[in-house]
């Protein structure tokens, strides 16, 4: 048995606009200290394989700003999604190439984007979810005790076994993005964990649930597999991809398998969703101000202010994301951050190609 | 009689941060249109005087800007104060070097940085008040009905007479900048106009009252006057005018001369004093966000955006003021732009030369 970590690098991160772009998303932006969430996502994920067993799914818009943010994994480590169908195309096509070169492998899937301090819990539950997935031939799904009603976050209802010697949990549920009110609710009842969106299983075990749940897609992923290492697969991949549907893992095959197990996760965790996310999680002055770059305050708290060269003067503001990059700059209160995608909607729609 | 205007250019602006800069003051920049302050306010004083009948005073600071800015008057029509010492000796200056162009002139004093959009109210009122300064020997001082109760100005309390044929009027006192319930017993009381900071008199009327009410700052003027088209011109006005007390033409003359009058003046006056100020003069869109350059707006009210080349993109921000420029960019309240000027000494004090 070998292990394989695969990154899901596919996501743009529009909520981090200004800082990310179409070829700089957010998974390349130094959000949470000073590397980029890809390179604290790999260093991270090497204590448990070597550079030639991480892989990184991604598109063709970001591909050259990965190679050169993480030049150690060998190219054919870096896999290009001719277009983005959602998780379940994707993690797919990661398991045939595993497959290909390790029939027996065990595959992780990671976010590149999430934010994880504590090391020797996350490899604990590593350890953990490999032999889950190994003993019960199980699919295996990290879920985080909630610490408030998110409501950025879907969420996992488990069947509780107080006198469980293990924090594996046979699954009740998954639930989608709630409402405050319901996310309350979830957190209240206390059987609900967050869906952290990392998984484990061994990848014919999850190629067996592609062909029982999605035959179509399996489909596809057979004649894919058939074209590995040889002249046609460019090709190959691109046809048969523009078939696939596009569609969730969880909602194609997590909540559709019986074998599927929740490990509860005792490491801290953020998927870093927005601005204000990020200032949660940053160390503050003593006015409750989170700056980086050249900014000077008068009677101000709560901000976080990322400048970007140019000197950022503010006087009497509170709770604002002020964030500067070299041709456009965001100002906006902290609590709405979440809407930063609908902005970068709105100037896709214009037509607004340089500064998206 | 020969009608001179004398344009007092002096001042830095530092409510205009970031846009005011020790070499770029506010009387240079366009705040209030498309062009800039000095050069509208030279266009409407031509209405009157030929351009080598405009004096412009100012500092070495701002000489190179000002003579690029107004390319039309004669050199010698830019008269550079060693440094700068307030109103009184300011216009001392000017009235030596206008009476030795001609004894008999009138001189008007305009600030640089003022809006006045009627302008043939604006030409009745000069022609009043060079009637009131030559028939009666007068210190003519243009006092404006006001329409508030500003704490940004100084007030004029007038004898009122109910049946007077021309709106002049005797100065009963001047006040400084009141506080706010000061301000609203002024406005109550119906006898107080905002000093507008314009002035009309003979030059060897006001040179008289320097005589009287300021006979150290006259002896210098008589030692700068003997120096006009001298070699040592530069030298006898360094060296006098550093002997010189720094004092306003209200403070030292204006309260304490018995000849002074007050036109009570029709046209619409501002002295865009702060950048709410600018806001409040400006064209709004149906939203009340007064903008310049690239701005989008998300859910935004009342907001002064001024661009300069970037992007800038706001969400859910209301009455908030941001000026961008090319190495600093301000945010702030609108309702507390007047104290930009704080946010300036404090940057100049920490020797932030670069950005103030």
């Amino acid at each position: 048995m070998s292990f394989f970590a695969v990154i899901m690098a596919g996501g743009v991160g529009k909520r981090f606009w200004p800082q990310s772009r179409r070829s700089t998303p957010k998974q390349l932006l130094s959000i949470a200290g000073e590397e980029s969430m890809l390179r604290v996502t790999v260093d991270r994920l090497k204590l448990f394989a070597p550079a030639d067993h991480i892989l990184i799914i991604t598109n063709s818009d970001q591909e050259k700003g990965i190679l050169s943010e993480i030049p150690e994994l060998p190219s054919e480590n870096i896999i290009i999604e001719p277009e983005g169908k959602n998780t379940a195309p994707a993690i797919g096509l990661a398991a045939i190439i595993i497959q290909h070169r390790d029939p027996e492998a065990v595959m992780g899937v990671f976010p590149a984007d999430h934010f994880i301090q504590d090391l020797s819990s996350f490899a604990e539950s590593i350890e953990q979810s490999i032999k889950v997935a190994a003993d019960r031939q199980g699919l295996v799904t990290f879920g985080v005790t909630p610490s408030r009603p998110a409501t950025g976050y879907g969420y996992i209802q488990y069947h509780d076994r107080p006198d469980a010697e293990e924090p594996v949990f046979a699954v009740k549920a998954f639930a989608e993005k709630p409402d405050l009110d319901t996310a309350k609710l979830f957190l209240k009842s206390g059987d609900f964990l967050w869906n952290s969106g990392m998984f484990v299983w061994e990848v014919d075990v999850i190629l067996e649930a592609f062909k029982e749940f999605l035959p179509a897609i399996w489909d596809s992923l057979e004649n894919i597999k058939r074209a590995i290492g040889l002249p046609v697969w460019n090709s190959v991949l691109t046809v048969e991809w523009a078939t696939l549907r596009s569609i969730s893992i969880d909602y194609g095959i997590m909540e559709k398998a019986k074998n599927v197990f929740v490990l509860k996760v005792e490491f801290d965790w953020n998927d870093v969703g927005s601005w204000d996310a990020v200032y949660e999680m940053s160390k503050k002055d003593p006015k409750g101000n989170v700056s980086r770059g050249d900014v000077i305050y008068h009677n101000c708290t709560n901000n976080l202010v990322l400048g970007d060269g140019r000197t950022i003067a503010l006087m009497g503001v509170n709770n604002l994301v002020v964030v500067d990059t070299e041709d456009a700059i965001l100002i906006m209160p902290r609590e709405q951050t979440e809407m930063v995608k609908e902005l970068v909607d709105y100037l896709k729609k214009q037509k607004r190609d340089s500064i998206t």
